[in-house]
């Protein structure tokens, strides 16, 4: 019996190790017979190039990006408090609205093979809302290219803003944020009890950035970690950065690591420049869920960044060691099955009845492509092509 | 009086703030002039992109890469004298000629935008001369494409391989190569007395690999520049690597630092993964040369790497916090003057009477070329064009 027609069919592409043909249908995965086979549909050439899952970038910040704009000189402050009052001074005196500028990144990161993200959005007391809103109004433009999940970030602090952060979640927000207790707070079990109050109340995940140091640092991942058991949280919970996983000592990451591992308390890194990396290598073999996101893309914080998720693999990988084959592999899950797990998306497998959220890239298999990060031929979303060779599909 | 003709004209080029039209004759930077004013030549259409001066790679080893082979796993090996008999074995199991391995990475780099590099061969009582002398072959086939300067280097250590070391600079190596005095030797005085010597006897400058941890490798390094004012070698000496001094306390780290600043040592990094990488601003604030090359492209050592030195410095200026506008250039010069300075080439600015080395990126400016690394558009090696796209021009 004729298969029922497709879509879309992607000849002759190579999923690892095979070379195949790949119908699509309903914004799925319908189909995957050997190359050559497939009949019923339009047919796009994959020329043997390799798929990969459609890319999920664990944690951005789509309002803070200045990419599209002129550019705007870093202006260096050796405060976090400094750094965050320019950061809204630096914003402030853009002409361009956010919404457009968070538009110009998603357009951008999408033609780079990126099907899904977490944002942050600042939320406090003086901009109350108006982020949240226009990501809001968004992510129903941009969901031909991605989905899209959205943190309440307090970048001013918990506690003075904890009113406007439990809005944002009533609001629309999908997840709750937190920002070191204990440096920015300096009451680390207020700002979590404000934090998961209302992800009990409100029924949303968590997610924490955590650039403490050190024994203070790994204190509070032990701190989150209970939390999170008390609550019933096990595998809602995020924390965000958690240098501090490279900082400590054996017996202090042994404790800490086993702690996350039992509540299920995923750690993110963005493979980061200067500061500490959490072992990423020694987490996943104590069963804790690392995945990987941008973070800061040309902002007040970095002039760096693209928001390319496999050169971003690349440089997890290259920081973390991941040399072997395996290990390689593991980079490619870091920017997709993982973050799609804390993101609570299905697995990004590519086999039959998966979403049709995958890219193609010119490598023989997945370790090369996560070591040489090549650029995204084709990218496809929900079962439609949305970008060629770096350019969106118009 | 009109100009004399011109080879070529590179019309409408960015040169950092100007509009231009570059003029090249007989190989050199002849006329800058305001955009669209030469005449008098073959005209390439610069299209408004910005001017970078050729990159220089400061540190590659041509004959270690797998690049262009079949994939060939990392095999994972805890110790250093492993990872040597290893990677021995692995390229022995190559049957494609080394040459023809170190002529695709020729191209593969050229095609970036490298207009020079510093190449370590591995010279060992085993291998004898063969590696070297095949690069001497290559530098003549690839001087159309790059410059090209060969260090001896003692992969498998110095003591029991002096002779043959010795032989590799008569045979026409540029620059004799030592690698951990300690770790790999076991005899810090040993290995110098045998390195210095030779650079004394051929005339020769010094690079060293230094891979010794914390307050031994700092040790190592004031030993080094100790030798090198003896020696009257200022100047004439790099170390490449020098994890040290991103491991060491500040009282160590500064002492080294005067020691090397005093003696005209360099320092090569090439942003290591794992590894501590040494504090760039801080060695560049205390007068120390600073200077970045790729090391390993995808070889026994690393499945990473490209050879992409605009990479390479945005990896550089990532993981040593290079923000600011300043700061930004100052990465671009760890990939055009100051490798030059250290491989005795004139420094590579884009002024009348230089040679014509030169690459087209599209970016605004040199900060954001080394924030975003784009690709190079075009790429010129004295006067002539090279590369279009990341393709060679044939």
């Amino acid at each position: 019996m004729p298969d029922a027609p497709f879509d879309l069919i992607l000849s002759d592409v190579r999923l690892d190790g095979r070379r195949c043909d790949l119908g699509l249908r309903d914004g799925r995965l319908a189909r995957i017979a050997p190359a050559g086979t497939l009949t019923g549909g339009p047919v796009e050439p994959g020329r043997g190039l390799l798929a990969l899952p459609g890319l999920v970038d664990g944690h951005i910040h789509l309002d803070k990006t200045f990419l599209g704009l002129p550019w705007l000189p870093h202006r260096p402050d050796g405060s976090v408090a400094g750094r965050i009052a320019a950061e809204k001074t630096q914003l402030a005196a853009i002409a361009e609205p956010m919404a457009r500028r968070a538009r110009h990144l998603v357009e951008s990161i999408a033609a780079r093979g990126t099907t899904a993200i977490r944002t942050h959005v600042d939320v406090d007391a003086g901009a109350g809302l108006a982020g949240l809103k226009a990501l809001l109004a968004l992510r129903a433009e941009v969901a031909h290219l991605l989905s899209l999940q959205i943190v309440a970030f307090p970048q001013s602090g918990v506690l003075r803003h904890a009113r406007v952060l439990e809005d944002a979640v009533a609001a629309g927000a999908d997840v709750v944020g937190g920002l070191d207790p204990a440096c920015i707070d300096e009451d680390i079990e207020a700002q979590l009890a404000i934090v998961f109050g209302i992800a009990e109340r409100r029924g949303v995940p968590i997610d924490i950035h955590l650039h403490d140091p050190g024994e203070l640092g790994a204190f509070e991942l032990r701190r989150i970690a209970a939390r999170t058991r008390a609550a019933g949280l096990q595998g809602r919970v995020a924390v965000s950065h958690a240098y501090a996983l490279g900082q400590v000592e054996e017996a202090t990451l042994a404790r800490t690591a086993a702690a996350l591992a039992l509540a299920g308390v995923a750690i993110m890194t963005n493979g980061p420049g200067p500061e500490a990396m959490p072992p990423v290598k020694r987490l996943v073999a104590e069963g804790v869920t690392v995945f990987v996101g941008s973070d800061n893309i040309r902002d007040a914080w970095s002039p760096y960044g693209n928001g390319d998720m496999l050169e971003r693999a690349r440089l997890v990988g290259y920081r973390a060691a991941l040399l072997s084959d395996a290990e390689l592999r593991l980079g490619l899950d870091l920017v997709t099955s993982a973050p799609a797990k804390v993101l609570g998306l299905p697995d990004p497998t590519l086999a039959e009845g998966a979403a049709a959220d995958l890219v193609l890239v010119d490598a023989a298999h997945v370790p090369e492509a996560v070591a040489a990060a090549p650029p995204r031929a084709l990218v496809v979303k929900a079962g439609r092509i949305t970008a060629r060779d770096g350019v969106l599909a118009r």
